[in-house]
């Protein structure tokens, strides 16, 4: 840190697929720094190729062992994979590039495989800023694929989807709580569904009670609707793993032949801006001083003495917009 | 609708608690409409007075039956009880403020008891603004105690907090990802634990389950720190329920007596502020025109030209802000 790196020279190194590079790209993103601009700057005109693809699910159905398998699945199509392990109940980020070596020690020393755990605990909005940046860095180094991983806990699933192309749900048999999930909104986010530890008891029961709750919610509209499919797998031995990267590769042909990839990317750089917008605003909503701070409207509005929308209103005036 | 109603007139009849001009009240508010910001104005001078207590927890743990034996419990001390039942799945919204029958049954005919449920799907940001506006109609209509109770899906459950004096997380024996979410995420929101069905097999267990990782998880600033009791429940018998009163009645002593209470309102009124400002700025967002349009914007964002925060920059910059 402190020394000075060339931003434009970092990123012509990670397109050249130098590990270094890319970390030091994906920190200087991660801090948040003055340079984090700079960077976005000399990104900008290399991002675009990579196929994101989020995998998200509750706790134990196996995730880091499906994304590692899913890694080697892509290596051995000769594909350049980045891994985003995102942890929003994790204080603890970064990790060598290349290391992670508990996670997924048979990629560790593979030039091919860019591997990094994101920590989003304390940045307001789980995923936040920063992983659509690393996601950038990783684009632009010449991944083909980016898998992005999230402990699934609500508010990261539903983040997952707003930056991948293809969502991956988990499940696995004898989890009564998955299907209650489902249920409540993880049918809607899914372009996939994987039931992994496919080899234990209740793997065709869950199977089929997913199937039949996709056939019930798109029983409408069936003829423009992607109808996710559901796949079953054995990750920790590769089982079925080949037919998930199926399963992704078909969606993404489905995306690209009904104009929805574009469509997604789209939406996904419009929330991108606005997300950067909206903070950028918020922070000035900080720095009003007097009887137009925020900490002073909000007493007053604790106290009776003025509704929100009142308050709402002199905030904006205080920003001049 | 259409017809032209006098808000202070139906604030007075709120506060004298009938039901129509509370039900009124809120559907102006859900509407959304011109007249919401004149609903908020007269609303202000009233509110500040209700104890708000959150209750969440996966499904089949057994919310409803929690907070129908809650607001006995209310009742019978003399209290008067509002229930805003939030459903983030569910595009219903709405149902008879006494009535809601099906699930509350023997409160429909209660004058001291408003029961509403509010749908927020297809609200960006799950509980919405509408939330925190009808629990203020509750508010100044005299409710000692609203009961904010969502189906907890991730989102919302972190929600429910934002706007919650006290939060109840309910679990139920055997549902093993129940443990695993509440290591996850639901240690830090709940500020009392319930477990709910505590005659079933395993009760005692994931009660003992739960301290433990209190006590790990509190360790080093017991001094400072609420330590959430875990209390056991039947609440389709009543069993316990007055047990959780307390634990809710004690945290509220404890809020106010570290002067808590106070920060946790203003904490929720500057949240809300916020919100309903960034809600304005971003509906500019939408009216600019030309090249500084947000969808144009990021066009050129997904083509390369452009990286998120220039683009950010010309969208503040469009606002005049």
């Amino acid at each position: 840190m402190g020394r000075t790196v060339d931003v434009v020279e970092l990123v012509d190194r990670a397109r050249e697929g130098q590990p270094r590079a890319v970390a030091r790209l994906i920190s200087l993103v991660e801090d948040a720094g003055p340079r984090l601009r700079e960077v976005a700057r000399a990104l900008a005109p290399f991002t675009g190729h990579a196929q994101v693809v989020g995998l998200t699910g509750a706790p134990g159905v196996g995730k880091s062992t499906s994304t590692s398998a899913l890694v080697t699945a892509y290596r051995e199509r000769g594909e350049r994979v980045g891994v985003l392990a995102v942890d929003p109940s994790s204080p603890f980020s970064g990790g060598a590039l290349l290391g992670d070596r508990v996670r997924m020690g048979e990629h560790a020393t593979d030039p091919g495989v860019f591997i990094r755990s994101m920590a989003t605990r304390g940045h307001l909005g789980g995923l936040s800023w920063a992983v659509p940046q690393a996601l950038r860095v990783l684009d632009a180094a010449g991944c083909d694929v980016v898998l992005v991983e999230t402990v699934g806990v609500g508010q990261s699933e539903v983040e997952v989807v707003s930056l991948a192309d293809t969502t991956v749900v988990l499940l696995a048999p004898g989890m009564g709580d998955g299907i209650q999930a489902a249920k409540a909104g993880i049918l809607e986010i899914a372009d996939v569904f994987v039931v992994n530890k496919a080899d234990r008891d209740g793997a065709d029961a869950t199977a089929r009670d997913l199937k039949h709750m996709i056939s019930m919610g798109r029983r409408e509209r069936t003829d423009v609707l992607w109808r996710p499919p559901v796949v079953k797998t054995v990750a920790a031995g590769g089982d079925g793993v080949a037919d998930v990267v199926d399963a992704i590769d078909a969606h993404r042909a489905w995306l690209h032949d009904h104009g929805e990839l574009d469509r997604r990317r789209a939406r996904r750089a419009a929330s991108e801006i606005e997300a950067i917008a909206v903070e950028r605003l918020r922070s000035g909503f900080g720095g009003l001083r007097g009887g137009a701070g925020l900490e002073a409207l909000a007493e007053r509005v604790v106290a009776g003495e003025l509704d929100p929308y009142a308050a709402a209103d002199r905030l904006v005036e205080g920003l001049g917009a």
